[in-house]
């Protein structure tokens, strides 16, 4: 098997939600096969994807037979039993890494990792058992948010202790799990960075864009991001350095607060990212795309963007909003093939064109 | 069942070539599935589409069940079997309609239709048998083409005649089939504009592009194309007359040529067309996207374009270029997923990124 996978070949995705989906038309775009591993038969991916195996993380022999039909193994999501990574990783390559995927999954490891890299993050202290909370919030202060070091996402698994008197209950929600506690960063706005590493070690990143989250899910993406040019320079540096220490290869999102004394690290994830989803009208080659690419063996496209945009996730009810976007010409419409609605459900996004790159 | 289809409805496709590929793609960013019609059990839209139905045109139960699971059916090529069209009319709506199918099914009927609206073409002459080719010599002039009035395509039935003393044997290579003689147009370059009408009668353009054939196959589209302003509106407006006139829903592609006397309609392609293909990466909305949202009776995307762009055709042996295309940061690469090359067969394009819009 040569590096550069030639047209033809099988890309196997582990998950089929949005982000799976989205990789796989990347993927058919550039004449490359998916195979989608995910144990919901209704998997939007399973719509356009050559071939689709439901199963779950811990069918044994579904796993193997699923890397043996593939060239290549990667990921929508982060939180992939370790024992189906090591049966898949025996048969085929999983890019990005594994390195890459042990860090991003523990947000102690995470932290630590960052913070060697000379990169800053929030204050925060390891929280074992009950016993430690108290020295964990002297070090972070307080307010701080209690979070358990894995599985967590758009919010889950987090409680917030506004004095040390809220601490005891705070971890008490997240019911025994490993925790870290986290101190409060002060800063004017969340950025992220998506950025790419190739096989030979070539990054390319795009251009920041600005989140607005509510309700601990992404809403907007707004790019350019209202930043000075040094700012810029710094997160995709930043990107890059996080790309090279791993020995990444495919697309990373890394989320960035802009704070007074600079960029703090909020958090890495090692796959393609909801604030990307602007670059699939924003850019010639989007973040799927150059995932795919990457993981393919293929050489990187350029970041370059030629227009402004605003990304618009369309979560739960959003998509009744659907009539004004479908109205206005300048708005690309992106829907994931989610037969239901459900409250905090991404059902879909769209890109609104603002203008020529400003 | 309303006018505006909604997300998770199905849009059948008869062909499923690369056109039909590209359009299913499209499909599935707008949250549609689609049902794909091909005799070919390897057509490349089969690995990227929810349904395929692997019958012949005259397969009648095959046709009726395919109608009965979709929505709206649309095509990607105009040769479709009468009947076969008949049987499916009777179940679903056919988009662009019959009458835009049959304009273009027949080089005699284009042309009338064309001229009807007032606009021009070569100078040309029905042969439904040899002893009207010396009458209809006549009417062209010589040098002329004589082409198959219907099922040509990329070159296909035609023959050349220098002189008269050339007709016979050129009009006995067309096998007996009905005819026209076409007589030759002085021009300084094809381009051809791809205009899309929605169902309530909106329309939108692209940018004229301009081509560059070789072999009676299209091997470039260059956009801008080198135009004054004037010629560029007057291509526009043409082709927005001819989809009115044909109450046309969805896109076509309009092949014109450049003369010192204005503009000549060389042919209409009542579907996404090889010379739309730069859309891809120099619009928001790309040509695949806007017929999906017409057949779907959506509203149109708006036709702007961002960037400048050069579409590379890859025929046959040319897929040895993708090395090249690869490591060519700025190329935006799509191929058909055809495991076979062979000469003459379209495998695929590249959109090159030439400069932001200029």
């Amino acid at each position: 098997m040569t590096d550069l996978l030639p047209p033809g070949s099988t890309v196997g995705i582990l998950g089929g939600g949005q982000l799976g989906r989205m990789m796989a038309l990347a993927a058919a775009r550039l004449g490359l096969k998916c195979h989608i591993y995910d144990p919901d038969p209704m998997a939007p991916a399973g719509q356009v994807c050559d071939q689709i195996t439901t199963a779950p993380y811990d069918d044994k022999s579904a796993l193997e037979a699923f890397a043996q039909s593939v060239d290549v193994v990667t990921y929508e999501f982060e939180n992939i039993p370790t024992d189906a990574l090591d049966l898949i990783e025996a048969i085929r390559p999983i890019r990005p890494n594994r390195r890459a995927l042990a860090t991003s999954q523990d947000r102690l490891t995470e932290k630590t990792f960052l913070n060697e890299l000379g990169l800053k993050t929030a204050p925060f202290a390891v929280i074992d058992s009950a016993g430690d909370l108290e020295s964990a919030l002297a070090t972070t202060g307080t307010p701080a948010i209690l979070k358990t070091r894995r599985f967590g996402y758009d919010g889950k698994g987090q409680a917030r202790v506004m004095t040390t008197a809220d601490g005891d209950a705070a971890y008490a929600s997240l019911k025994g799990a490993p925790a870290i506690a986290e101190g409060f960063v002060e800063f004017s706005c969340e950025i992220s960075v998506i950025g790419a590493r190739s096989l030979d070690g070539s990054v390319v990143c795009f251009d920041p864009g600005m989140n607005a989250h509510s309700e601990g899910i992404l809403r907007r993406t707004t790019v350019p991001a209202p930043l000075p040019n040094a700012l810029r320079t710094d997160a995709v540096l930043l990107a890059g350095r996080i790309l090279n220490a791993l020995d990444y290869v495919g697309v990373i999102g890394v989320e960035l607060f802009v704070t007074p004394t600079g960029l703090v690290v909020n958090e890495i994830a090692p796959r393609v990212h909801n604030s990307g989803h602007w670059t699939q009208n924003g850019c010639a080659i989007c973040q799927f795309e150059q995932h795919i690419r990457a993981v393919a063996g293929w050489p990187l496209g350029d970041g370059q963007r030629h227009s402004d945009v605003e990304m618009i996730n369309l979560i739960g009810d959003d998509i009744g909003d659907l009539p004004r976007h479908q109205n206005d010409p300048s708005s690309a419409i992106h829907l994931y093939g989610k037969a239901e609605t459900r409250p905090g459900r991404k059902m879909g996004h769209v890109n609104r064109i603002v203008a020529p790159k400003g």
